[in-house]
């Protein structure tokens, strides 16, 4: 029953092997960075399926990855439904500042190329 | 004589052509990111020979092409030397915060991980 739970289980970093490179590739990307604005407006974890990305579902599958794998999301299993949630705790305390200034960057932006 | 000038002279995306996608993938390296912020710390100019990054040369005129192109330094011609300097101006302008959110993360990281 154990091992029928954990094949569920996706791997995260640890707040500890979270490198600021990693992060930066993982936000140096507009979908993944729209995600990232989603996510941070809920403030609250959002399932995949919220998300309406113009790309394929792998694609989309891909996005995420990159996005947990690099410490920026966590994603977990509710059911059949796979929720994601900014890992803002981790991310505050490694780089303080840091992640609000892109969510404003990004805001600023979206508004100067009339992105919304 | 204007043209034994200009092709010496490199590519730069004006200030409103540098998006945050693209400046984000610029510092998403580790090596990059240490040459901007020797750039941040030295607070002027430096010539390429400056800095002793452990990779070949080609790789090294690789990552400050990186960086020019996406926006993060200037690259400009004195005699026979390239001298480099951060696009402060334009980024803050740009993206209020952000370089100085990385540049202490990036500092407070290297501190953690024991590379100064």
């Amino acid at each position: 029953m154990t091992a029928a739970t954990s094949t569920r289980e996706l791997a995260h970093p640890e707040r500890t092997e979270i490198r600021l490179e990693d992060v930066l590739h993982a936000l140096a990307d507009p979908l993944r960075l729209r995600v990232v604005r989603e996510l941070a407006e809920a403030d609250r974890e959002l399932a995949c399926s919220h998300f309406d990305l113009p790309v394929t579902k792998s694609t989309t599958t891909h996005h995420f990855r990159v996005l947990r794998e690099n410490g920026v999301i966590r994603q977990d299993y509710r059911g059949t439904a796979k929720m994601n949630g900014l890992r803002r705790a981790d991310l505050d305390a490694l780089f303080p500042g840091l992640l609000d200034s892109v969510l404003e960057a990004a805001g600023a932006q979206a508004k100067r190329l009339g992105g919304g």
